[in-house]
């Protein structure tokens, strides 16, 4: 079991007694395991160690709030009034499985819980939770985290790129921040990594609703279309898609601050940034 | 302006920028601005006061969470899934006035900017953040928080005390637990004063469906019996349940634990009390 199952594991056994009520917290572990690709609690323990993660424990925790708060997300993305999505991750969505009221109850209780795996992970650090528990609201409250990236979506109309930076890039930016932050660095030179991966992240995503199979996703393809959002693949072309996301993987890499672990962190971010075209597409990374 | 609406507008402005989605932040405050009674806030600032109140920027911060989060309980409760109640405090709900999706996003935001404003506040006393945030967290999450509560009305059988305790009681309970904590006072003794008052509120609350008028209540009335919820003028009659509450009120004012300034702290919650019941029901506080 990997660090990211365990902490996520730990997590949800706060949400979880024998008085609790059963369906919320089936609901709640249902949609956190087993996950997606954990690509941003990955992200952010790459940066703890490139830090030196000197307290494994609440970086630990800060990449759980960060997963448990996307999934979150998700959950309530997937809702009727928003996507009306029927599958994700290859089964059926929240509420299709468990009811639309458990669905906001859902994102809701994960959520809280994001924020109190924080908590309980700092006793032994408490001065590192004020500026952590700022790091990990801002990227998914208003003004500009994904709750503000989803409200977007209500307004008569969409600046692409204020859209994008709150629904995708904030929360990479608060896992790259948070890693460093849970480890005691500062983190305000780690956002504008976050910010290019998030933005990488992003292109890889349109290119894979475009051409990927929905076997592959485990999600419905050809969305961005029939929802009319907007798509970098629409938008460029594929082949200047693909170029525009090496060129952004290229600049994360150059935005590493200087830490101690940089070259460990750059040899991760390549591997990850490998695996986000589909196969067909991919090409060695450089 | 009272100490509580400047900690909510305070609040408020911290999910707001130029560069802000409109829909969202204004339905962020419609839910907060003007409020109800502000009994909750106003329990948290009077235990604080109780307790010397050496760090006031935080109790007001941790009021102000408090009362974020029974907004966006509010709104979630309101939800067309839920109760699909067309009327919050006189006017529309807030899904009613800013669509069904908005309103999904402006309870997450509120949930993510309580725990926000707390972090905010402590910059100065950070090791109370850890507690602060452990009390707030688990009167709203699974598995005895609020979305606790509302998960019980969807599993097939409520269990009557654990749905109010977690729907009602732990809300009450976190302000005077949060209320003796952001003071420097342990919090666990407190617990008990805010549970009793809770379990008042919730028989009031019971009382008032029954008995008031929708323009006095500012919401539809009858809603229990509609919704086949339990009401405890049903369970015991309506003099038995009057009766109750003042047992409970009684049994609050004795659970005040030892602090400075426990007087004015049980003239405060006597007060508050005579305001529990409609006009033609109440009888002077003892």
């Amino acid at each position: 079991m990997t660090r990211i199952e365990r902490s996520l594991s730990q997590s949800l056994e706060l949400a979880k007694t024998a008085d609790s009520p059963p369906l919320l917290t089936a609901a709640m572990r249902y949609a956190v395991i087993p996950g997606g690709a954990r690509i941003r609690p990955r992200l952010c323990l790459a940066v703890a160690r490139a830090c030196r993660d000197d307290q494994p424990g609440l970086a630990g925790a800060a990449a759980a709030s960060i997963e448990l708060l996307h999934c979150a997300s998700l959950v309530h993305d997937d809702l009727p009034c928003f996507d009306d999505a029927a599958t994700r991750r290859g089964r059926a969505s929240v509420h299709k499985a468990f009811g639309e009221r458990i669905a906001v109850l859902t994102g809701d209780a994960l959520i809280v819980l994001a924020f109190q795996t924080l908590a309980r992970a700092a006793e032994r650090a408490p001065a590192r939770l004020v500026p952590l528990i700022g790091i990990v609201a801002r990227a998914v409250g208003a003004p500009d985290g994904i709750a503000a990236g989803q409200a977007w979506e209500c307004e008569p109309a969409i600046t692409l790129g204020k859209y994008q930076r709150a629904k995708t890039g904030a929360l990479f930016a608060a896992a790259t921040a948070a890693g460093a932050c849970a480890a005691g660095h500062q983190a305000g030179t780690w956002h504008l990594l976050g910010e290019r991966i998030g933005e990488a992240f992003q292109i890889a995503d349109d290119i894979r609703d475009v051409v990927s199979s929905e076997f592959d996703l485990g999600k419905p393809v050809g969305r961005d279309q029939a929802l009319g959002r907007p798509n970098a693949v629409h938008r460029l072309g594929i082949g200047s898609a693909v170029q525009r996301l090496e060129n952004l993987v290229q600049s994360a890499i150059e935005a590493i601050p200087a830490c101690p672990g940089a070259n460990d962190l750059r040899v991760h971010i390549l591997a990850e940034a490998s695996r986000l075209l589909p196969r067909e597409l991919a090409r060695p990374a450089a």
